[in-house]
């Protein structure tokens, strides 16, 4: 790996501490000098403010951040404009979201949860009952397995952006009642070795999910970033599996069947199954692999001026674990350096790196390449298309590039 | 401190092991039985669902979760509702708010933040700009030097929710500009000692700060939890020192003015200035101390039926730094069990705590006191009310408890 000494970037060592002293500001100062100091007040010092509401809304003025809608799948899927977050939470309002039967309208107190098949007792646990459990809190990422879809598919890179290419992930701090204590309730018998998980949606999604990884990692989630379940992330509860691709966290949980082998349902044996090169099928490929953007700049995006200071910002995350490092490059792969890790840096949640970067005008292709702490680490796209089929796009974690044009625009190519 | 053992609440080593086992679920089921296994589907799952938003909210079943507004203390107090709180991320839509001058309507185009006074090189920032500057983020509490001004001042215990009694606390992700690059880049001179952060608000509220401590801790906050600042949040800036009070984050932050001594303002001067029990004064104490309120059972609450399990869980936090304990009384502060906290702990952050309890169906007076790294730990208000003259309110910090009655009806106690 060689320094980014003699390079388009500025020097890492050079740069942090130029921080410490105020470098990072006069960077941005040369090139923009302070406008005079004005002495006329600002409008909003001349009025009484406006009121407030008992549930707050976002800016008027940032109404344009809001997700985006595709129907290309057949169903609605929204992205989340991952550009325009900063930190490691994503709102809740901007949370992605896949309907493959719309967003029932579920009436809470008529809900109810049942565990059955091979188990000892079977039960139905109202909400009501389901609130009195000990509950556990965790960020983490959920990523749908179509996630960078487009990437995997397109023969030509196209011009979206960041949100629009790669947003059907999102990270939230998730609240619930760990599935071991419902399960160990109900007694599996020793023959159970899966799980089928089916919502109360008009088409009754459902997966099959081995029994051994819910006990360790499951829960039954019923909050989410601090307040109940919205409609559209799976109110009043669903499964929440850290890490596991999005469909598999059942949205409407209303039955977990305990089963001796998976049920072969209509939505793991279709959409959520993946073709790999030979031929050869891939069922059950339950996690997110590791995975990084760059946020910041990123596709559409326009870089103000050259010679202009820019911090390099974006977002990691594996499902197998925590983030060890991320490598970012400049010039379309031939060098890297290592990024900054922002704490905190937690197991299966998004994590933030940066990495500054006076910019000098000229073209230049920027990538980040994650790695977890298992080692494993993102592949180039031609290595993830190796892998799989023409036409498979599921679990597709291939390096994500941007090119910035010498006019400063930014746009997705493929390294 | 005694163990649990022959007292109320359930031994915590035989319920703990319980967990492992199904002892948890056992409790909840052997109060309210499973009902039998219905076959008839769900309602949802016999239509299409509806459609979703790009800007998702809160299911309209949880309406009623919402901030309470008092106009007691002459302007708008808007708390959140921490009994429905469950993680440590409050959602943005229930953060806390006080206006002393309403909510100013900001064209964030013509907003700039300057920064002069006793600087080299008077500055002036606009949106675009401090847009690039590097950022960083972190979870922290936020909580109003008045919090909890009922129970310091009160005679008697008011009969009301968590969040009317000690809602003015709430906990974010705040993303943000160090504070450093900007006054570096300003270039403090040698006599400066202090920062005057003037709103752009009606009122121009503005609070005086130690220069030092903005260098090491202070940010200009422009995101929290993934979103640009709403309105009620000081959009599109705000000054934010973690672990300080609520009013000197100020919110709409148009100026920053370097000076060698306090500029004594209206509010620093009124307000939030305490008076001592001797009568002396206590200016510019600005950290809020360590404080823990239990969120469930809480206020108002009602425990569904005696003999059954009930999880206590709380929220601890600490302006000086990391949660390192909190300890439960079940028994109105005669015996103490240390409860579990839950990770990440963060500093000067919401940390959650947990307890399991088996009530008895008798009259329990439950407490919560936290310890903080520094071992900072809360008084109890007879205590507090030992150091504060009669008529002081702000950074109250004491024990709070909760009165479970016969009929599993809970109320505020003086302890």
């Amino acid at each position: 790996m060689r320094s980014f000494n003699g390079h388009s970037g500025l020097a890492r060592r050079t740069f942090l501490g130029g921080l410490a002293t105020g470098g990072v500001g006069m960077a941005v100062a040369q090139a923009a000098p302070p406008q005079p100091l004005a002495a006329r007040l600002p409008d909003a010092m001349t009025r009484p403010g406006g009121a407030d509401l008992p549930y707050g809304l976002p800016a008027a003025q940032e109404a344009q951040v809001e997700r985006t809608l595709s129907t290309a799948a057949g169903f609605p899927v929204w992205r989340t404009p991952l550009q325009h977050q900063r930190g490691i939470i994503t709102p809740s309002g901007l949370h992605f979201a896949v309907h493959h039967n719309g967003v029932p309208d579920i009436a809470p107190e008529r809900h109810t949860l049942k565990v059955h098949g091979l188990v000892h007792k079977p039960l139905r646990f109202d909400l009501e009952r389901l609130l009195r459990y000990p509950m556990v809190s965790r960020v983490h990422f959920l990523e749908c397995a179509g996630n960078s879809a487009a990437n995997a598919l397109s023969p030509t890179a196209l011009d979206q952006t960041l949100g629009e290419i790669a947003g059907e992930v999102s990270c939230s701090e998730w609240t619930g009642v760990p599935l071991a204590y419902l399960l160990n309730e109900a007694g599996v018998k020793d023959s159970a070795q899966w799980v089928v998980a089916e919502g109360a949606d008009g088409g009754s999604h459902s997966r099959s999910l081995p029994l051994k990884a819910l006990l360790e990692h499951g829960m039954v989630a019923l909050y989410q970033n601090g307040e109940r379940l919205r409609p559209s992330q799976g109110y009043p509860m669903r499964l929440f599996m850290p890490g596991w691709e999005g469909n598999v966290n059942v949205k409407w949980l209303h039955r977990l069947e305990v089963t001796d082998a998976p049920a072969y349902t209509k939505d793991e044996s279709g959409l959520y199954t993946q073709v790999l090169a030979d031929g050869r099928i891939e069922r059950f490929a339950f996690h997110m692999e590791v995975k990084s953007v760059i946020t910041h700049p990123s596709g559409q995006q326009r870089l103000p001026e050259p010679h202009g200071f820019c911090e390099i910002a974006g977002l990691a995350w594996s499902g197998r674990g925590r983030i060890a490092r991320v490598d970012v490059s400049l010039d379309g792969g031939r060098t890297w350096a290592a990024a900054q890790l922002h704490g905190p840096v937690l197991d299966r949640a998004f994590t933030r790196f940066t990495l500054p970067w006076q910019w000098n005008g000229r073209k230049a292709d920027l990538m980040s390449r994650a790695t977890d702490e298992h080692g494993r680490t993102q592949p180039l796209r031609s290595e993830w298309k190796r892998r799989y089929a023409m036409h498979s796009f599921n679990h597709y974690n291939a390096v994500q590039a941007w090119r910035v044009q010498a006019d400063g625009r930014v746009e997705n190519v493929y390294a």
